[in-house]
């Protein structure tokens, strides 16, 4: 939005009649922690003044509360498993105005393209959308990604205005080591005037002091308010993370004290289709927190005025002049429930119901080929999951209910195949599917329950190569092949034939339908998941998703084999 | 400073020794309001870690308090009458460690060349000098200054990295009325994505909105806490002025609290060269807070973080890792009195001595003519004072003992000549100086007491011009000419004699000698003048340079003639 300051000037000045008028508002100051009562005038988008106002269009709210539009500091939006425009009509009545996203999935799939297409396919929304660079593509060299990001490549993105810094530096280990290519991606947004956001659970001491001397100005990965502490008196601005995967909000409500709240943020991380229809967004955290004892006022300004500073965003985050018309209508600072939503002064939502179309993307398979095509890889057939090594034992990934960790198990290699589903062990394989080079890492897993069929899904944390699990090699082949014919997705087989897939033809990431839509299809497969075995407190899809990634101990599974995580090296499945 | 960071990343872990360690801090935590105790290492100018560290120097602090440098918001360096490196010498030993200047004064004495003489002077000192650009030069277009400052000349030195914004808008009643060329400065600050500074007394309501809305986002002319809370609530930061000329402290105690203070900075505005001698600059603040009851880390901060977030300074204005190391200790939190100053991790003062040398400008003629060689007018003579206009009334400006604003009174004009010493009223002249107009207003003064002889100066708000006052032609002109042979300065001339001179040869405003010699003087000028009869109450130089000054009412003298400041308009002197 452009400023046509002498328009703005005039109205706040009251020489001219604003746009739009909130009457009777009583309006959540952030920078006083004072709610004012007054009208709130609009023009162009902008707020030109609070007080007595007149406007071409007037709304008496009667008392309600006028507060800025949330602003997510640290989203994933491929986790939502829907497009940027689908994603804005999902967050948008809960009166979410602004994220910043790290396009990190869709770029270890398809790099500079992916990063891209989620900045174009990002614009012109109710929903103001910026970009921190993925630091970390690949998570970790020994994986295949669909793409490896370096300095230089990220760099070309900082002209990006919607860009504004280097996303959650996960190698904290590599960044306090000095690692020659984290130094120079730490150069180039210091060199750009930009920020760098951390990631780094439980680092603590002259570590830290490390990290954060290398300039990483905020944490959202503390699970105590010990730990936040620390890293806040610092100097890092903390992230409260309450999203679908982790969930720090309770361990760190000491963080909404006056003392630490001025420091604060609100982000969600990740947060999957069921969550966001079901508890929202940010407004869903505040009413968490002011549940939990929170003052709504602090969770107001992190989710506001605290974001917009940490971000560098000068005029967003306040009920102010100047300020974009970014505003929400609710009843009551205890319970949030957006009423209504302004985006640059539009009535954009009501009563939970979009008041504005949102034009979908516009699809150019030339510019984004690696988007919309992100499977470069041949039919899979019963064969490719055939293991041929001998041996007396067996080592077998097994899942945790209710964590993302795994152990290692090492049982008799004795029965035919390797699958001994009585026992719980079944057959799990990671299939590369960004270069055709016909990798396949097969191993066994237990702990996931299935007793019958195979779960096929691209969604793998975090190169998002094909992941299989399965009781028998060819329905494991058969929900593989519905993923691959999808371009990507999720898919159910059983008794030889495929039950459900959903496809997500957007980098395998993503699906270009709505979220009720991607939810009731993730409702059915889960569904059928438990049906086929699956164990309860096991996510069907999600912790088959993040046994890939060779980064979280103990044992993962990649394209080239099963990976012994403290060692970083590949274990074999079948040893003497 | 460039940052090695690997260097700094190795010192912050412990891996390499620190250069500097102050061991056994009690260290202020801008970010909590906390005194932390523990060690401060410091590598390369900046600080690399706090906790426990070795360091090829240590100083054992013995639980001595570490603080962040001082920082002051705004400042006019040419109020204190010294050059920058003399104001470094004379303002680090008291804790500051970087100053955000507006050179008005000189660059309505020497336009661009004036600003590129303060950028280049105040390099390389162990006082960080940021600077706004003057967005009022001419104060008035009815003055005639050295130069005129338009958009686009203000907009080139915005590459320079200094450089901040746009300083003080005074022209507030332009703004709100959308002047083009205001406009324009404010597109060219906000398109650089640079601040804008306030100066708008009294503003309130609806313009308030109004200036707020063009994107004016601090202030400093509050006189009342009522007004700055207004002021901040519509989201300016509030700068609390205690300097020289105007004081503000006891009347915005309540800024200290809690509630406010985060928005809040310390700044001195204007600093005579005396009052930085026996008060000291914002370490005087602070005490002076403290003592009316204000909470000293409040004070602190507003005197470090607050100051470093609004002006968009991410390094500095904390201990903290990463930041830079500009520290100072200090003993007492109530009664502050620096010990150490470190600027860029060196101890550069101790115990109110400088321990570093700080060099002088290099004097260079040619780039800086405008500069050295400020006066551009022919030898005045007696004749130049005489006013030939006959009529029976006199019109005389009324100064006030204790004030700024001046009234107007009408008088027979009985005398020969005009001037009535027995009365009080006698001559002053205002001559351009700047382009050999050979412009002179001449009018009449009472309130400054002078019973004898003349007073001039080339310090004559804002344009400069030389400003004389006496009670005879031929002093006049000695004490005008007098000032004129040193390019610039003071002069008081009695009988006949020039008495005695100060000469500020740098833009006819700054001396190129030390704070202790210019303050020498000037007591020796102030007694000699209050000698000479100058009515205690008004300061015999302040008060005569704002008489030249046309926007503050009612009546004030310029180099055209008597000013009416209501109308802006001339009035006679002599009339009917």
């Amino acid at each position: 939005v452009d400023k046509d300051l002498k328009k703005l000037i005039a109205a706040a000045r009251g020489d001219i009649r604003a746009d739009l008028v909130l009457r009777n508002a009583r309006i959540v100051n952030v920078f006083t922690k004072e709610i004012e009562e007054g009208d709130v005038a609009i023009c162009d988008g902008f707020i030109a003044g609070i007080g007595q106002y007149v406007g071409d269009m007037e709304i008496d709210l009667k008392g309600k509360i006028v507060c800025p539009g949330f602003i997510d500091g640290h989203i994933h939006i491929e986790s939502s498993m829907i497009s940027p425009s689908e994603f804005a009509k999902a967050v948008v009545p809960h009166g979410t105005t602004a994220v910043i996203t790290d396009p990190h999935e869709i770029a270890n799939v398809a790099g500079e393209e992916g990063i891209s297409f989620m900045l174009d396919s990002s614009r012109d929304l109710p929903l103001d959308v910026f970009f921190m660079l993925p630091s970390c593509v690949p998570a970790t060299p020994l994986d295949e990604s669909g793409a490896i990001l370096n300095s230089d490549q990220l760099g070309q993105f900082y002209n990006e205005e919607r860009v504004l810094g280097l996303a959650e530096l996960m190698n904290s280990y590599g960044t306090v080591r000095c690692d020659e290519e984290i130094i120079a991606k730490i150069k180039g947004a210091v060199d750009q005037d930009k920020r760098i956001d951390g990631h780094a659970p439980g680092l603590t001491g002259k570590d830290l002091n490390a990290y954060i001397a290398a300039g990483v100005m905020s944490d959202h990965e503390c699970s105590t308010a010990e730990e936040a502490i620390e890293k806040l008196k610092r100097g890092q601005y903390i992230m409260i993370r309450q999203g679908t995967a982790a969930r720090n909000l309770k361990a760190l409500l000491p963080l909404f004290d006056d003392k630490y709240c001025g420091r604060c943020l609100l982000v969600t991380d990740d947060k999957h289709p069921g969550d966001l229809i079901y508890q929202g967004h940010i407004d869903h955290i505040i009413t968490e927190a002011v549940t939990s004892g929170a003052d709504p006022l602090n969770a107001i300004r992190m989710a506001t005025i605290n974001a917009a500073t940490y971000f560098g965003l000068k005029d967003r985050g306040a009920v102010a002049p100047g300020y974009i018309a970014d505003l929400i209508v609710i009843s009551d600072l205890n319970d949030i429930n957006v009423e209504k939503v302004f985006k640059n002064g539009t009535l954009v939502s009501e009563d939970g119901n979009l008041r504005t179309p949102i034009r979908s993307f516009e699809r150019d398979e030339d510019k984004y080929r690696r988007v919309y095509h992100s499977f470069n890889l041949r039919e899979i057939t019963s064969e490719d999951f055939v293991i041929r090594e001998t041996g007396s034992k067996k080592r077998v990934i097994k899942m945790i209910p209710g964590e993302l960790l795994t152990e290692e198990i090492i049982v008799p290699n004795d029965k035919e195949g390797g699958v001994d589903i009585d026992n719980d062990i079944i057959k799990i394989a990671v299939i590369e599917r960004h270069k055709n080079t016909g990798h396949i890492g097969v191993g066994f897993v237990t702990g996931y329950g299935l007793k019958k069929g195979a779960i096929a899904s691209s969604v793998a944390h975090d190169s998002h190569n094909l992941i299989v699990a399965g009781t028998n090699d060819i329905d494991m082949a058969l929900a593989a092949n519905a993923v691959r014919e999808n371009e990507g997705g999720l898919a159910i087989a059983a008794d030889g034939k495929v039950l459900s897939t959903l496809s997500l033809p957007l980098g395998g990431l993503m699906c270009d339908k709505d979220v009720f839509f991607v939810e009731d299809a993730l409702i059915t497969m889960k569904r059928q998941a438990r049906e086929l075995g699956v164990t309860k407190g096991v996510d069907p899809f999600m912790t088959l998703a993040f046994t890939a990634l060779p980064v979280i101990p103990k044992l993962r599974i990649i394209t080239k084999g099963v990976v012994d995580v403290d060692t970083q090296s590949y274990a074999p499945v079948i040893f003497d």
